[in-house]
């Protein structure tokens, strides 16, 4: 046998299921953020690779006492930087299977399960999140990536040209000057270029101007210029803002551009009922992003991607050599068909793994629950009067600051994270230096949430007093 | 507890990692392809996602009853389809820890164990294969993203000016026409334009015709096109052709072009020292890719892709919005800076660990094997005189046909894949229909290459005699 043995994997496998199993029991005994100084894992790892192979307790031994001190811990309940995720029991197992399996999607043949699967749970969230029928779903490893291809599906529609001659730099990209970097990255990748996106101002809520965007296309139209793709988002990355979809949609219409929203954090609150709302208008865009990754309890990676022009994306895309076409190929979905990886892991399992373990109701109970303690928070930091609240909280982020100089807040951010007892990260907000606080882990209990708050509160007592 | 508790994943946990140890101990006993029909597993699964929970143990029984029968099992030892893969052992492991962690390394601060551990195993494995030093790894998910990654750079080397100002239609791009898809999939993703990929007439072995490729430059520069990408292929994919990267590189360093080598599948064997010619003049190149998750028996997916100047790379893709700004910002590597994914698994964990379990030389003497494996294989299928072989076999891929009809040849392709016994593919060269028999998983051993060349011989049997 070149591979480990049966009997060893089956050792090692039920060592490593432990280790988890305690790991995430225990994972309030872990600093948040790893205290490690830039080096000093690398400084402990030869800078050579054995000859000879080594022994698995040897290689878990170094993961345990080596790797897991420069690990940041996403799973961590007071983990509030960025966007929370989470690492579900459910996810992990369907994750295992997954790597096991080994198998890659990539046409309906190489793995009838990955493609089938991958379209049915894709319907199902679908369903849960009240969308047309007629979104065609497609996992993508990334938002980025996601919405990289919404763009390239958007040059499609409009250049159906560019395909065969290039891209001409006459495109135009729409999004809010609160936008996810992914689509200015997006739009350079795909030959846009970054002065071909216009940043559309936001209101005081850092909501879009429907008027500012009309305006931007008008000038650009005027000045012989083709309106290619509008992204607006469904939960901004600074402050959760949700942009005006309905007007937008409108707008897009008139315009021919494709409409793309972002919802890659907030998309997953619309599954509860009385927040469906946050998803009006979306019906009508060309295409939509969410990940089950970020408020899905899901593990990384797996983005959600639906497209109501699976034709334009496809024709954006396909490109079938003689060594991959199959029998099948008329009356199935052969997913390479619709983006730049060929290779396809078979992601859809931890997805189903999860929306079944759980199911809609008590995952719509989870995501409730995190906006409502938001707002809980959101309220006992207005009422303390060091403090204030820098951004409306429509989801589960909140935008505060101590009321004194940035660099008492850079202060405040740097003992919390120095601490080990939670992480934030931060935003400008009109010229401020603002802390983001955002609560999505599926671990995160409401004493979590006082006990940060009440820690941010003593540091406060060590800061001089706000000006 | 929201999630589920520690003792149901422990439980739970077990039996998966029990499964999966009988799995790969058992998996002769499954049929290599699939033997559903399309949309059978569809039909076998609800319509809706539950409204409440279900046990682990019915998802799981799911799993084993219904998945697993749509599995086309890229594991077994006569999986010899596409490029042979593996899910070892080790690999397995290390993809558990990856899903527990769920980390996402887009910035060192993130968590710093993915970055560094990712410059250590990406710089140990460029030691194996023999590298330069000043070669820069990063890990993407797929080939066909590192290729694109790779023709953006080139853009941004050879008209810095399109990342702000869009692309123009006056970019070409250089392969092969036995090249992989996604570098034309990738100029077409990046805005070069299908019509300007220049696919190079190839020599009665399926390599690249230099002359040819000099020729083509020439013809485009006078023409007032600009050379961009050069992608020469080490082991193509219709017969694992090896292009000559020292006479290809010279065109390219005359030309100015970006000179990207794609190794996807045949750059691990330049780990073993007598195949090491294999990459002769690649350290010439600006870039390089080869996949982990084909022949170095590390499950999917992990794609290194490795350059010399992660200066343009960094140029072409950086884009660091104020919330990701961390204080380390100039201290470190932030893998977010060089492409267009933001998230990042924790993806050098599991090679870290196939490295280590097997060590450089069980690693060299598995793809020696292979390789010796498919020499022998050919010389049984010269040895036959109603066969004969379509192309060299460099590597571990041999083509090979029925010397009759294509008719016939499609015919026993398929009753090979639908007896479940093996699983080939097949390519079109010289307008003859050929069938690939590609070796490269971890548990193939010589008897199942008996068994397979056997099992083909009989079925020749039953085929009309050869015209």
């Amino acid at each position: 046998m070149l591979d480990m043995s049966a009997d060893e994997f089956r050792r090692a496998g039920h060592e490593v299921v432990d280790w988890i199993a305690d790991y995430l029991a225990g994972i309030r005994e872990y600093p948040v953020v790893s205290q490690v100084q830039p080096g000093e894992l690398t400084g402990l790892i030869p800078p050579s690779a054995p000859e000879q192979g080594e022994t698995i307790d040897d290689i878990l031994a170094d993961f345990r006492g080596i790797v897991i001190p420069g690990v940041t811990h996403w799973n961590h309940p007071r983990f509030h930087a960025y966007f929370s995720n989470s690492a579900s029991g459910p996810g992990i197992l369907g994750e295992m299977l997954t790597a096991a399996l080994n198998v890659n999607g990539m046409v309906w043949k190489s793995c009838p399960a990955a493609t089938e699967l991958e379209q049915i749970t894709l319907g199902w969230l679908r369903e849960w999140l009240g969308l047309p029928e007629e979104f065609f779903g497609i996992i993508y490893d990334t938002a980025s990536v996601s919405t990289m291809h919404a763009i390239a599906a958007a040059r499609e529609l409009v250049d159906p040209e560019a395909r065969t001659r290039g891209s001409l730099p006459n495109l135009t990209v729409y999004t809010s000057s609160h936008a996810h970097s992914s689509v200015e990255k997006g739009a350079i990748a795909i030959g846009v270029g970054q002065d071909n996106v216009r940043k559309i101002p936001v209101d005081a809520g850092f909501c879009m101007i429907p008027a500012a965007l009309a305006e931007a296309i008008e000038q650009d139209i005027a000045a012989g210029r083709k309106p290619c793709c509008i992204v607006p988002s469904v939960g901004t990355t600074s402050t959760s803002s949700i942009d005006p979809i309905p007007a937008i949609a409108g707008i897009a219409e008139r315009s021919g551009a494709w409409l793309h929203v972002d919802a890659s954090y907030g998309g997953p609150a619309a599954i509860v009922p009385e927040l469906r709302h946050i998803f009006d208008g979306v019906g009508r865009a060309h295409s939509l992003v969410l990940n089950p990754h970020k408020w899905l309890f899901t593990p990384m990676d797996i983005s959600a991607f639906y497209t109501r022009r699976p034709d334009i994306l496809r024709r954006a895309f396909s490109l079938v050599p003689e060594f991959l076409r199959t029998a099948e190929d008329g009356s199935v979905v052969n997913y390479m068909d619709y983006g730049v990886p060929l290779g396809r892991r078979f992601r859809a399992l931890k997805l189903w793994f999860v929306m079944r373990y759980f199911g809609r109701e008590r995952i719509a109970d989870l995501i409730r629950s995190h906006v409502a303690w938001a707002h809980e928070l959101a309220e006992d930091i207005k009422s303390d009067e060091r403090f204030e609240l820098a951004a409306p909280v429509p989801l589960s982020l909140i935008c505060f600051r101590y009321k004194g100089t940035d660099e008492q807040n850079r202060t405040l951010l740097d003992r919390i994270n120095a601490s080990g007892i939670a992480f934030l990260s931060h935003t400008v907000l009109n010229e401020k230096f603002v802390l983001r606080l955002a609560i999505g882990n599926i671990r995160t209990a409401e004493t979590d949430l006082e006990h940060v708050w009440s820690f941010i509160q003593s540091l406060a007592n060590d800061l001089d007093a706000p000006n």
